[in-house]
């Protein structure tokens, strides 16, 4: 575990004198105080973050962690299978929902094979699709684990390692997924961690209805009762009842952790793999920017035991990192607030009068 | 009332064949059906709006609609009557926060001065600043009438005449508003049309405190018996509890529905202007996108009577068209949405099994 363990030693938490320099400048913008609410709490935030109130945010990367689920076999989604790889070529073509609002702020969309059904290979895809397959597909959940224990171990040293990789070029990241049937190991993984019950946290996914939703449920307790992960140990539970993108996803946040960069965090299956970070390292929650609130009911509890409050909330329940890439927006806005609004000195204009 | 007639005659209301031929595409895209909530229900309305899935989004134009109020003589603001002038300049500085998140989608931002006290003039203000004064500030409305009928009309006629001169070079607008003291006819407004007490939809304004806000909610309570304003009567509402700027934001809102323009409602202030827009021709709320929910508590109850949802909740509280300049993104992601993402069948993805 050395990869983690060295990762995890970089994450000191937000830098409070950063925050603080940050929030003396916002107090003196040409506005009422703090009248932008929460785009400057967001600045505050991201100086926080880098350790410095000149913070860039201009190197946008979605990065798309996509695998295949065992538990497809119990029926828990609407499409099949295929559907993953399908998804994969369709994201290398810029065709996908997250492409098309990923170019709104002009973001960069990878993917990355974390356990794809399928032999990939997508002519052009150079540096937009990167191999990390750990298997094709996890087990079925509901009769055993999902992954072995080191797999998820090495599922989340392959998401830190493609942060360390796309660092250098990126000033933020935005998380993305892609796996048909990955709702259900991202219920049992916030029923696991919050201790709600799987009826509690488990929704509609893709759109089914109500029978096969009973029937989403029932898998999801024969799971975590097969299983009995600890929800003590990250590995555990992500072993036992998650996926390989959700282990890409929480390796992904640990090193935009580790590099300093914040990391807007998608929707449902997303904070599945940002639950996971946090159990491996609490300080990771300050780097994770929460950009909207996922339609599936669970994820109100996911961002409460993460204590970050969404920006958006536009009834998506798209995955991909589709939420992301319409936060990197809000992300643009609060670096404009910070670097260029006037000061009441600046511009000439008087206080207020007390 | 010429001008007004004939705007309001162009008016036609949202494309109920458009809206169809919108959701017939969206319905296709590679994704779980309407999997982007409320992005693809924007889509479908802009649709609606210019009568053809073809819209265009690209040149967007954030006016400011400008005013000073005799009411500030009252105490109802932390800042001083000055600070609207200042911020005019401001704006045509490009210091101010609509200016620093325009930027952001690309929007270009002009001031309209309708009645700010003050003759203001700026080098290179050429197309940023709009003269259409009506008067220097508005009356006190605690005591009579803020205007005349005869300039309520004409202030409205001015905004129309502001979206007109736009319209060619404008596909989508957005309002903003410039004027200490404004939150008070606002709330006045509110109150007289919504039938909802001065108390409730009374907020902090710029950020005042308890007794001041007392004092203010008191302020609008007098101004309404003082005046009597009726409800059924836009004109006459406008004319005794309105202002110059709010004038100016309905009519820029009936000039863009008579170009069948989208016009991203900001907050507050400008809710209140749509409210006018609405009571003059109830088929203009067909081509508002209502920004933001603000920090102002009479903002509810401004956006239930128009039928609006709106698109962010940040806490934002600033006004000048900030709110709208932050959700022309989404209006951007919404046109990416229904021009940019494959469909199943053009991307080769298998569909739902049912």
């Amino acid at each position: 575990m050395g990869v983690i363990e060295e990762t995890v030693k970089q994450i000191t938490g937000a830098d409070q004198a950063a925050r603080g320099k940050a929030r003396a400048r916002l107090s003196q913008l040409t506005m009422p105080y703090w009248a932008l609410g929460r785009l400057l709490d967001l600045a505050e935030t991201l100086a926080g973050i880098s350790g410095d109130t000149s913070f860039q945010v201009k190197r946008k990367t979605i990065v798309v962690m996509a695998g295949d689920h065992g538990v497809t076999e119990e029926g828990v989604s609407l499409y099949p299978k295929d559907v993953t790889a399908q998804m994969v070529y369709n994201f290398i073509a810029g065709g996908a929902g997250v492409n098309a609002i990923a170019a709104v702020s002009g973001a960069r969309v990878v993917v990355v094979d974390m356990g794809v059904d399928a032999d990939l290979s997508a002519p052009g895809a150079d540096g937009k699709l990167f191999n990390r397959k750990i298997r094709r597909a996890t087990s079925n959940m509901a009769k055993g684990p999902a992954m072995t224990r080191d797999e998820a171990v090495r599922s989340v040293i392959a998401g830190i390692e493609t942060a360390m990789e796309l660092a250098p070029t990126t000033d933020v990241f935005g998380t993305g997924d892609m796996g048909i049937g990955n709702t259900t190991p991202s219920s049992a993984i916030v029923s696991v961690i919050t201790g709600k019950s799987p009826a509690e946290v488990t929704g509609r996914g893709t759109g089914i209805e109500e029978a096969q939703w009973r029937s989403k449920v029932d898998v999801i307790e024969r799971a975590i009762k097969v299983n009995q992960p600890n929800p003590a140990d990250a590995f555990d539970v992500l072993s036992k009842v998650g996926g390989f993108e959700i282990g890409g996803i929480a390796g992904l946040i640990l090193g935009s952790a580790a590099n300093k960069k914040p990391v807007i965090v998608d929707g449902f299956i997303s904070t599945a793999g940002a639950l996971i970070a946090q159990a491996i390292e609490p300080k990771s929650a300050d780097y994770m920017i929460a950009a909207h609130l996922s339609v599936e009911p669970g994820h109100k509890a996911m961002l409460a035991k993460l204590g970050l409050r969404p920006h958006l909330d536009m009834d998506m329940r798209l995955g991909e990192g589709s939420g992301a890439a319409l936060a990197m927006c809000v992300v643009d806005a609060a670096w404009q607030a910070i670097n260029n609004i006037a000061t009441f000195e600046s511009a000439g204009v008087s206080k207020a009068d007390k």
